[in-house]
């Protein structure tokens, strides 16, 4: 029980009070719900992979978003995590493909360029017409976006680079908005 | 003091408590001091008023930015609110002027196209080159600003008419950006 208890709590947002509660409901679970538990665990890390071409979390390589006929092979979205491809397919509005950095630029955190997987973006340009760069507006992502756009023009001058847009979220009174959002909204204007 | 206490109630953001504790306030202080703040209420109204050219809340008429020798005063940026000015104001990065409508469209509340001030804005267009719609990206603001571009063009076709970024707030990880402001994101993309 202590050692569940001690496996559970190194899960992010899991303290000792959830993990205790958490293993109290595998104790109380059938045996067969346990083992179905303890073989999905297994498995994800048995059978789960990155994608060689996007570096996409799957179980298939090329994932399934690489080797997709209705998608346009065309068109790459470069995120920071693979649960960012999940915000962007909740928009309904993208039917590109993507391609995982795995982190950010980071000189504080020891994060340099060949910690990220920039190399097999790099190789995929040829076949490309755009790269929307839709890394975070935060300073490590627009790190990120400022050094990819240099190394994708130093490597091939006919692709399209193109960043997202940071602005005054959808909904939201510009009252609230801060300096340097407004300043970038302002910035941003697009013509109507 | 009941008086008061009723006249501080109708401030908004004010409850009975706190009018309670602001009469008290002005209860203990000087003679001087009450005919400070009553003089500069009655002032206020007595020499506050809205400027002929943009709207915005002066006390000379036209008000300073309008006939600011610095500020280019071929670019308009429309605002809902005479606040909003500040939060433009705040950027540093506008150096045109303003247009407040004092509201937005709103069928619900009653608010059509003849209680907001857009007549005056049409008999600008001949001497601007721009119109920024910095109206909120709100259902009313951006119903607004679709319905000021249309009457602008009606009007001048030669003015150009432009529209603030909604996007990713800058400092925000697109984790936690909803479907709407993410689609608007990337839909905004720009080219770099």
């Amino acid at each position: 029980m202590t050692r569940l208890i001690d496996e559970l709590r190194k899960l992010p947002g899991i303290g000792t009070k959830s993990a205790q509660r958490l293993a109290f409901h595998v104790l109380r679970s059938s045996a067969e719900d346990a083992e179905k538990l303890a073989g999905a665990i297994r498995e994800l890390k048995a059978h789960l992979r990155l994608c060689s071409i996007c570096n996409n979390i799957t179980d298939v390589d090329p994932c399934s978003y690489c080797t997709s006929a209705v998608r346009d092979q065309r068109l790459i979205c470069v995120l920071e995590e693979p649960t960012n491809i999940a915000t962007i397919e909740k928009t309904r509005s993208f039917a590109g493909v993507y391609h995982v950095l795995h982190g950010t630029l980071s000189p504080i955190g020891g994060v340099g360029p060949e910690q990220l997987r920039i190399a097999n973006l790099m190789t995929r340009l040829p076949e490309v017409d755009e790269v929307i760069l839709a890394t975070s507006p935060t300073t490590e992502g627009e790190a990120t976006a400022r050094y990819l756009v240099d190394e994708i023009r130093r490597s091939n001058t006919r692709v399209k680079v193109t960043r997202i847009a940071t602005g005054v979220p959808a909904g939201s009174d510009i009252e609230y908005a801060d300096e340097v959002t407004m300043s970038r909204a302002l910035e941003g204007r697009r013509e109507l």
